[in-house]
């Protein structure tokens, strides 16, 4: 089943910007700045209690959170859920019919293991799975407050 | 400072379809739905680990949360985080530039003491504070899986 929220995804213009207000003037933690040149995506994470905020601004006009970012504004993008066994929930979640976007989980910038859901079969929220423990290191190493 | 996620609000157009999906399929802890006449919604709160996801459903046409949902359909629609001094936090923000919606904080439907932050002074996101402790019943109180 699905537990924890991981994390909440919030797309931004400038990540800049948006470190200025969210470390800077509400003062979460937060890593390093992070590339994932794969996703086209730059982005950071910030502590929030025992879930994280990911603040997310793409890199190229051609992916689905650049067109996200086109479209409708910066704003709320995803929510992460942590679950037990990501193969399972994959296979449960197809079965009951919703359209799980990977066959298998694919792998994050820190080896996590993810899949996404279609926002059409979750009442327009965009839901992303995270394999618990699944992270291969500390986000946090080197990140300051 | 602003702290942990207390939850994710998420507008449905029906609660009930809403939690056949988080409760029925996703396997998530529910509240029992409440009504909240002054904001003109029902809601039921999932726990989610630490954090717990908000399901709104709008009861009237002309509230903030029913022109939401006409305007840009089911969704994402606030995050709130805990703070542990709120008008503190109201008059820091403010002080910083930010539009707060509540010069006093507003109260919940459990006696939370809440107050709003304008989407347009936080990148797209419309922002709930909570003051950590405000809440005068155990929501989970005859809340069944």
């Amino acid at each position: 089943m699905v537990g924890r929220v991981d994390h909440v995804g919030i797309v931004v213009a400038d990540l800049g910007e948006a470190l200025a207000l969210y470390r800077g003037l509400l003062g979460f933690p937060a890593t390093d700045v992070m590339e994932n040149r794969r996703e086209a995506i730059t982005m950071v994470f910030l502590r929030a209690g025992d879930s994280m905020i990911e603040l997310i601004q793409p890199t190229s006009d051609d992916t689905g959170v650049a067109r996200f970012l086109e479209r409708r504004g910066p704003g709320m993008h995803h929510v992460c859920y942590e679950v037990d066994d990501i193969l399972a929930e994959i296979g449960r979640l197809r079965d009951a019919g919703l359209k799980v976007l990977d066959d298998v989980p694919r792998r994050g910038l820190h080896g996590e293991k993810l899949a996404f859901v279609h926002p059409k079969s979750m009442l327009g929220v965009l839901v992303e799975l995270y394999q618990a423990g699944s992270r291969e290191r500390d986000l946090w190493i080197g990140g300051g407050a």
